[in-house]
């Protein structure tokens, strides 16, 4: 019963990157750089965000070191356009998938009990008080994360 | 440990509800008239939106009946704006909440064992064949489209 409950929340992770995937293989350089609305920010730094913030979640689930942390001065750190694209579209395209199809295979291979375990970012006293700071949580948030921008990038034209 | 998963869905559909009850507080009449972006869905429009698929997921999830199915066909039915608003936006406030608060309660309320029966929308016979489709799926793919339409929430001014 608690595998199938953790597949279910990889299974709703798998739905939300396969959504993006599908949008963004479509998607030419020119239209990479449009924004999702005046002003705010193109699709191609909301791609380099999500790509760095998965990218992240190796370490903060215990599944090794992460591929890209140089995404993250462009694409976190700092907002849209303060610092010029540090890769092509082709290259995001590229480290987007990259990314997200080893994370995915990492996270298809822990158990329930993995699951239920701490993540990276809580001390082991946090954790003794508050259990529910576990691996699964961050998941699902990094799934909610990454459909709430989801919902920005369909805006851009 | 089931009952550890079952709970994590549950608390990030509450973080995700939550989030939205927060920035919706805060607005006034004038406010709730603002478009996501020139020409796309008012706020107004959204949180009607959601507030009826929300107020789905009682029967579908087998909760009970829904409490407020004529909100359908001006904010699910048909497009922003082909319809006036059929409630003010204190009665949408008030609706939005007593849907999620009932419906929160109700969720709170299912076992592990519970959360892994077949939906209200499948068959017996395509849940033999595809055990996936039970109401945690729903409670993730319920929590992932608020999420979308949160991220286009923040973009109204």
């Amino acid at each position: 019963m608690e595998e199938q409950l953790a597949s279910a929340a990889v299974n709703s992770w798998k739905i939300v990157i396969g959504r993006i995937d599908h949008a963004i293989a479509a998607l030419d350089d020119e239209q990479f750089q449009r924004q999702i609305a005046p002003g705010k920010n193109r699709l191609f730094y909301l791609i380099g965000h999500l790509t760095a913030i998965h990218d992240r979640m190796f370490p903060l689930l215990g599944l090794g070191e992460r591929l890209h942390p140089e995404l993250d001065e462009v694409y976190v750190t700092n907002p849209d356009r303060a610092l010029p694209d540090s890769i092509s579209a082709s290259d995001l395209k590229r480290i987007w998938s990259e990314v997200n199809n080893r994370l995915t295979t990492a996270l298809e291979a822990l158990t329930a009990r993995e699951w239920l375990q701490k993540h990276g970012a809580v001390s082991d006293e946090d954790f003794a008080k508050d259990p529910t700071r576990n691996r699964i949580a961050v998941l699902m948030s990094r799934t909610n994360h990454a459909s709430f921008h989801a919902g920005q990038a369909v805006l851009a034209k």
